[in-house]
């Protein structure tokens, strides 16, 4: 092997630690020689609802279209989520998942030279778009585990490019309030691009957060960030959105790559998007389910941080590292958030009753023996 | 709108034009006014067999996961694929189409101040993901259509980090053998990496074509690239993969987005792997349309360019523009090449037997007009 080549990859493409996946439920039962069926798996924040009917019939309908490129401008999902936030159609980026957002973002705008400001204990994938494209990281340390969006403001400098920022926010659940954005926005300079993450948004409606596209008009440097992965059950599937100016959205699109959402899944989407009642029920399927945990963590005498998302993060006070590993060992996947600068906890998605419930019994049981 | 943000997007990509696919069926439809059912599309270099039932199946299989994440890992598919050409499988990068295997090679290896070589008439997201990368792009005039390998190897400068070479070539269907390949390897540098984008050679088996994958062990700065777009048929579902030297491979996954290929996209693919009949019928009817559609240019005293793709290039020996507006007027969607520096061609993709006589027929009338 060429050393030579190696050495030629990009310095911030050598420096890079890929972004770590829940472990998948397969991974597991190859490693512990359980059925794939013996194992819950809460640690990806995935709907645990099980697919719409109206999406799997739509996939279905979609399948003698195989060996046809997708739409590559996404021409009837962008009409529909238009039509839903009474945006213009250009003014939505579609992604292959907001992964893909954030990364086209990343894409655009930062280089070496430039920065990106981000809260500690925020998603990985801001640390690691900004990285991969060379620009430095302004990690701001948090206030009570959420965001300080003062002392975010303040980190800006002439060579900000972007400021990341999650409402509710993961793995925390932590989230802000309209005022604190109103002020926040107030003070971010208009050269530099705010990323609203609401990725988990859905399972905050009729509550106190901001509702970011009512913000988009006021401030053309704001991108909202939304997927169809949680609250509308489409993890599998790859699909994320940003809805700005349509400045912002025209290059963005340039460095979209030009099938980046494959057919299935906008197909998928647009069905997903009109299902009222999909989405009414894992709302409630998720508010009981947080409450179940809750109750169970007090049962237990642990503290939790309060979350507006579908996940939990669980402060177990001492090293989550051997409590994760006996849940894993028993079948049980949490996400371990180590990672996150929070060693002491273990993020656990709401899954359904039965797999709370089974959760709470083998943590139960882990702590006794402990 | 604040005009510094834009100006504060990256010099590479506000000079970027993005990629213009072939035009879709309902875009057609919708702006003639016709049914999609009246319009023959023949312009994607799609797999006109329509999907294979066992992919339709395997997808079906798969439908009550949606809500999980894909495997960000693509265990599955990697061993298959490995065992498939005997390599292992952590010499597999997959890609989201073989469009994202290209943007990653950019992304890891070119940036300001390096430069990639590519043909004049090849395909048009080798200057696209360079550009967007910053680097320079050294395009080389063509031979005869085809890649100039001599050439090509000369342009090689000290800051020559990638050579994309594609075999067969699209638009143009041009091919070399395998001493070509032989001696344009002798002569690279072990520290530039060679992409050899065999997007098509599926279509060439039993030919003259060099077989990319009986080079890797040899030269541990080749990549070769493949689709299973083309003659598997998934051109919806866009999975593309590499295959190179297990320290490519770790770069190219360092930057490849977590959950790049969507998890019905991974099972599909799985099922086409395995479907050699399909693979089989694809090859068939191909050189059957082939023969088919240059014994209809014959006729009509056209010439063209002979192709080991999937898809022919024939030369009108004038602007063809006018014939392909005249083509879409009734229903028949082509591939112009204006912008790979042939205007008086356009690329034509072999469809079933009933697509290509259609073709032909219109094609026979638009030229009695003009």
């Amino acid at each position: 092997m060429s050393r030579d080549l190696l050495a030629l990859a990009l310095p911030s493409v050598q420096e890079l630690s890929p972004y770590v996946p829940g472990k998948p439920v397969e991974e597991l039962a190859r490693e512990l020689g359980l059925q794939p069926e013996a194992i819950v798996k809460l640690a990806s924040n995935e709907n645990p609802l099980g697919p719409s009917p109206k999406v799997t019939a739509a996939i279905s309908q979609a399948l003698p279209e195989l060996t046809r490129y997708p739409d590559g401008s996404g021409f009837i999902l962008k009409d529909k989520l238009a039509a839903h936030y009474a945006v213009d159609p250009n003014q939505i980026t579609l992604g292959n998942g907001s992964n893909d957002i954030l990364e086209l973002i990343a894409r655009a705008w930062l280089a070496p030279g430039r920065n990106a400001i981000f809260s500690a204990h925020a998603f990985a994938v801001y640390p690691i778009a900004t990285l991969a494209s060379g620009a430095q990281c302004r990690e701001v340390p948090a206030k009570d585990y959420g965001h300080d969006l003062d002392a975010m403001a303040a980190a800006i400098d002439s060579n900000t490019r972007v400021i990341f920022i999650a409402n509710p926010n993961n793995p925390t659940g932590t989230w802000f309030d309209q005022a604190a954005l109103n002020a926040f926005l107030a003070k971010v300079p208009s050269d530099v691009l705010v990323v609203l993450d609401e990725a988990y948004i859905e399972y905050a409606a009729d509550s106190d957060l901001p509702d970011g596209m009512a913000y988009l008009s006021r401030y053309p440097n704001l991108l909202v960030s939304r997927t169809f992965s949680k609250a509308y059950g489409l993890a599998a599937l790859r699909v994320g959105y940003a809805v700005s100016s349509l400045e912002v959205a025209d290059i963005l699109n340039r460095v979209r790559q030009p099938f980046n959402v494959n057919s299935l899944a906008l197909v998928a989407a647009c069905a997903a998007l009109e299902d009222n009642d999909y989405l009414e029920r894992s709302r409630l399927l998720n508010s009981q389910g947080m409450q179940q945990l809750e109750a169970g963590f007090k049962q237990l005498g642990l503290s939790w941080l309060p979350s507006r998302g579908n996940f939990i993060a669980v402060d177990f006070k001492r090293d989550a590292a051997p409590i994760n590993q006996a849940l894993l060992e028993q079948g049980v996947i949490v996400r371990p958030v180590a990672g996150y600068a929070m060693p002491t906890f273990l993020r656990v998605s709401i899954g359904t009753s039965n797999e709370n419930q089974r959760f709470l019994d083998v943590l139960t049981s882990v702590l006794k023996q402990a």
